[in-house]
């Protein structure tokens, strides 16, 4: 009886290692296909260099959309369409201005000299503008929120000048992103909650440089919407140092509007699966970019690497046992209502969907893959790491997931998966206009696409 | 009894559990340290801005020198020394010039029209001038050096085009170099040997880029040294794709030559060891580079990363029980005799090294820390990988060590270990012009000292 035991747990044992080992074979077949034949790093090149800046509601938008309907389909899906949504549509307007007045003191007289300086400025996403004459005003320098409130008594009529620096010590940047976000979303109606007349934000960066920063700030209803902007790490530092020892004037023109909503959509494409067609895996990023880059890392990365792995998937003649859907989300940076659209019209049909990964957080070198859902599947999940480790993602790691298959997991409780690669690079560039082709790194951004392409595959062969 | 077991299992337990957070705790204090206050990053742009290439016996490699022992002194090393040992001193001798001329069909003539084309050269590092008329000849292609032995017959008066591919299919890109080196090692002398006028070699690289790579070439001396030089990707694909439907006739024009060895230096700092000041650790990089570029990943980065650890236990009031000695090691491109310099005298006074670690492999994020010694050794150094990991290094591995503590290792048996920073983007720049101070990040060198650092901070503190 032990004997018969034994046999059978070693049967069982080498079935496993077979499986193992035939697993291992074929992801390398999947990696060998990308690193040899990618077109991840030509097609970001035509996303980038051809359209370009991408925000919702622009002629960018548009033109990415149909692009991205036209790469799925080369890519080889077996069907492909956009979905409609509504989105937002706001315009930066023009060119933003930023001048810094200041006197200095001349030597033998009492009065100082009256000297400007250009400020590097961009407003931040979804602000108000200024009105064409602009809005000048004395700065007010706050180091944090706790900083604002201990001045608010001088806030009045004055500039408010948020220099919270990003916290270099995390390892994890984004954690220093978290921290420091907070400062571009409330900033602005915190500071005309006492009155401010505008805002300016230290850019949440890790940068060596003085570009500026955007992305979305959040008007809180209550109060007036006053223009904000962001300075770059030099500007700021400037600043700060000369507000120790002078006052500063500063002018700001910018030209944010709301235009009415808009019609964007997402674009999906789908290999369809041959046993379980009705069960679905997504994998994606978002189309969307801030209009002052190329959103090259951020995120026409997570796009060329979805549709890498259809192209990939494709040569190799994988045939999934699920439906695969490869989307490019509309309008991440500044509504997300293309990720909405996708879960609501998910939930309305009914569909099942066992499994969303998103690619939102730069095409750099693989590190982890994020993973959220039942501890059962986390386990699971957890047994594959010897096969993934060897592309990039030594770690697995609990919690995963990305803002646009939020609402799949809100409305239908999808257990949901992010890429996380190396985090050092992206907040050098991130919604910066140094987010160009040039910052993405070939192999890094194919990298990511065989280590999504390789947990694609192992949860459509064994399941969650 | 059993129950005075359990108090010591537990009491043990908890001296282990507070040992370890009090480790935590200095290495997340050495880690903040370097990431807020950090100079590496501004020392490496004077390195590569201010001296630029340094090759050993140039001008700058002399210059980089009394920059290094400057910057030990200012580091707060306890002492700073100038190590002397004899370098080769090959020099290129000018600009490498390359051009290939070639026919194409004439529409309604029976002859072509010839055509010619500048090719992207550079000499390999140590190779012979061509002589100042420059070599011209026809080319042969070969894809590997099994071709080489197929067109034997062929080789005579030719110039040898090996255009073996570095392969994209390893995800550790040092196996791709490994495995294509050799044909910028031993290229030279295997055509030679079938009388071959000069060769051409594909960079050994991964690049998007049309730049040459060099690097050192060894000729068998069996053989005329013929001259060689490099080419870019994609001048490789071009003559490649040229050849399989014309002739093409080269001429490369370049003036290598040895001139007589002269005098080098390793620079070295020490802080000495409050309790074993006669055990060292040494840490370091070396400071030589090609002459072809700024050398800020090979090798600036390991050189401002030990100097930055100096800095950093300085600023922060560590006292090593150890001596920890800082080497920035002379002549490893084409020569290795600042190691074997170091080694031999360490061998010569009897010294006890217990541990070399050595950043050569570029200023990238940080992924593994690789080891060299015993089994026992091994283990021990296994024990700290939940120290380490939070820092970058989660994975450590088997195998570590660096060609400037190579020969630390053979005479000393010292147990040496590597930085294994991501590989990426190394063989894009290395060796080529464009490995320069921009193509650096701030955060992933300063990582790949505080990882460092956490090693020679455990190894001090626990031994090996």
């Amino acid at each position: 009886m032990r004997n018969i035991f034994l046999s059978i747990v070693s049967l069982l044992a080498v079935h496993l290692a077979d499986a193992q080992s035939a697993d291992s074979a074929y992801i390398k077949r999947i990696s060998d296909e990308i690193l040899t034949n990618g077109k991840a790093y030509e097609n970001l090149r035509y996303l980038t260099k051809q359209i370009g800046g991408r925000l919702a509601g622009s002629p960018g938008m548009v033109k990415a959309e149909q692009w991205g309907l036209r790469m799925m389909q080369q890519s080889g899906a077996d069907q492909a369409w956009l979905q409609e949504c509504m989105v937002p549509h706001w315009i930066r307007g023009g060119t933003d201005i930023g001048q810094a007045t200041y006197t200095v003191p001349a030597t033998g007289t009492r009065n100082g000299i009256v000297k400007s300086s250009v400020l590097d400025i961009v407003a931040l996403g979804n602000s108000a503008g200024t009105g064409t004459k602009g809005i000048s005003g004395e700065v007010l320098l706050v180091n944090s929120f706790d900083e604002l409130e201990a001045k608010k008594d001088q806030v009045k009529g004055k500039i408010v000048f948020y220099n919270y620096k990003f916290n270099p010590t995390y390892i994890h940047t984004f954690l220093a992103y978290r921290d420091a976000g907070q400062y571009r979303g409330q900033g602005p109606s915190r500071a005309a909650k006492y009155g401010a007349k505008a805002v300016i934000v230290r850019s949440m960066s890790h940068s060596t440089d003085n570009i500026p920063h955007t992305g979305a700030t959040r008007y809180d209803t209550a109060f007036q919407k006053i223009p904000a902007v962001a300075i770059g790490l030099k500007d700021a530092d400037w600043m700060s140092e000369q507000l120790q020892k002078t006052k500063l004037q500063v002018t700001l023109k910018t030209k944010g509007q709301f235009l009415p909503d808009t019609i964007g959509h997402n674009v999906i494409g789908e290999l369809k699966g041959t046993e379980f067609p009705e069960q679905i895996i997504t994998v994606g990023g978002h189309l969307d970019s801030w209009d002052n880059c190329e959103g090259a890392h951020d995120d026409g990365a997570g796009c060329v690497q979805a549709i890498e792995i259809i192209r990939a998937f494709k040569a190799i003649g994988y045939q999934p046992k699920h439906t695969i859907r490869f989307v490019l989300f509309a309008n991440e940076e500044n509504g997300l209502r293309g990720g909405s659209k996708y879960a609501e019209e998910a939930a309305a049909k009914g569909e099942k969907h066992i499994l969303a990964i998103e690619s939102d957080a730069g095409g750099f070198t693989p590190r982890a893959l994020g993973f959220s859902g039942s501890d059962e599947q986390y386990q699971h999940f957890l047994s594959w790491k010897d096969l993934i480790a060897p592309y990039g993602c030594s770690e697995l790691v609990k919690g995963g997931g990305g803002s646009d298959i939020g609402p799949l997991n809100r409305l239908l409780k999808t257990p949901t998966a992010s890429l996380n690669p190396d985090s050092q690079r992206y907040f050098d560039i991130h919604h910066a206009r140094s987010d160009v082709f040039e910052a993405v790194n070939k192999r890094e951004l194919e990298l990511g696409a065989v280590n999504m392409a390789a947990l694609i595959y192992l949860v459509d062969k064994y399941g969650l």
